[in-house]
């Protein structure tokens, strides 16, 4: 049992986790690594205090090194799904299941665009978890977007199980595929229906479809946990960083402006504090 | 002109200063340096991300390079009132006033007990700044308390204006005095009276006085600025650091716990990119 899991490896998901290591509670990061954060791409950082002057990709560094040297444990596996189970909290990564005492989403924003009609279906045939909805849409057509390799996995479980799988990859994509995948290529435009999903417009093309996966690098908090408290894609905390769910905090970008390493940072360290001391 | 003026030189202040400077306005830190934040005294910080297992004095001195290089100025001198003049505010700082167009409140908390009486008389005879109140008290008796010699200057308005000084320093004072000043030894135990001071005890005497001057190293923040918000000693703030009073902010330990390091620095970052954006 970890005591407690933070999901994201961005500034304030460490922050969080050298914390609750602090406080002598264990914690497990989850997260694809340094060069997964945002910062890792910033030219150039001058305003967290006491370190001027450098690049994201060096300051991420120092971040994981203090995190390493502090005892936090990391998984680079995605975590898909987070489900509360009596007292505690059961964390689906790639189909491998954690138990938690608590929970910190320190997931970033989402700085891609939503997809026009995205934000309406979801939950009414808007996926970003084939390994958790699958198995609603066998023998029907699906259309899937997939970001990286990383994610073909997921994409497998649909061509598995479902009739027809239209397949639009974000990335080039030249592997031999199943006779029931339709590989297509261009842009998803909107994603069509009425109370449900029906279709999508793909270069101004129709497809008719029953359901749509966006397997993306990282899934919007409120599809992880049901009934998160969110504000647009904002997640609602309070001023100890606590969700609307019990045992569940949230720090850094995902919970809203201004977008920057030093609130990520004291966010992070409140609800590490905060979840080590209540658990 | 002052763009922004900050109140205190700990991790909150310095990281507002970084955070106006970089949004293109300019910023001075009043407090006394490095040296006199809570931090320096700190044996071991392993908990602000990035920079592990260090001393409170070299995370300190850090924070004030970064700040330094970054072109922040500093003001040594202590402010004992802000008051508001149409659209700025004017900071009188040791008889010298500075003129700013927005305040941030960094000034931590008060870690010496408050004596009995104290907050009750607040306003009704007991006074931290002398060069603000001494006035009120001309051929009067007072009673004054000082914690440093950086204090004496003040304390010799009081023994110019009023009749009689008993004056009660905290530390070793060996200097000639006026006749009718007269030195006590012991601790203050009690602010009395009905309304309004009439009389203190000290080592269990009570000694007559019209006023108590308190003159501590730091101004309860609720005395320096009329009219500012607080719960019980601690300044209420919304989520982007903003005080009741418009264009004045704070951040750090006197908004409230945790009394840490990188939550200072996060409200510091948020106050100083609001305040600079705003003016």
């Amino acid at each position: 049992m970890i005591d407690v899991a933070i999901i994201g490896c961005g500034p304030a998901g460490l922050s969080a986790a050298i914390n609750v290591v602090q406080n002598g509670k264990s914690a497990v990061v989850f997260g694809k690594g340094p060069d997964a954060a945002l910062l890792w791409k910033a030219e150039k950082v001058d305003n967290y205090l006491g370190i001027p002057d450098v690049t994201g990709k060096e300051l991420m560094e120092r971040f994981y090194d203090h995190a390493v040297k502090k005892g936090v444990e990391f998984n680079e596996r995605k975590v898909s799904q987070i489900m509360q189970t009596g007292d505690c909290f059961s964390i689906n990564a790639e189909n491998n299941i954690y138990n938690a005492k608590a929970i910190i989403l320190a997931t970033g924003v989402e700085r891609t665009q939503l997809v026009k009609g995205e934000s309406k279906f979801v939950g009414s045939g808007v996926s970003y978890c084939a390994s958790c909805d699958a198995m609603l849409f066998m023998d029907k057509t699906v259309f899937v977007t997939l970001e990286s390799e990383s994610g073909e996995a997921e994409a497998r479980i649909l061509s598995d199980l479902c009739r027809k799988v239209y397949f639009l990859p974000k990335y080039e994509f030249t592997k031999p595929v199943p006779k029931n995948v339709e590989i297509l290529s261009g842009s998803l435009e909107e994603i069509m229906g009425k109370g449900y999903v029906s279709a999508v417009k793909v270069n101004g093309k129709e497809i008719k479809c029953d359901g749509v996966f966006l397997l993306r690098e990282s899934v919007p908090p409120s599809s992880l946990i049901f009934s998160l408290a969110t504000i647009g894609e904002l997640i609602q905390v309070d001023e100890q960083m606590q969700t609307n769910i019990k045992g569940v905090y949230a720090a850094g970008d995902c919970t809203g402006k201004p977008f920057q390493i030093a609130k990520a940072v004291g966010e992070g360290l409140i609800a590490g504090i905060k979840a080590a001391k209540t658990i």
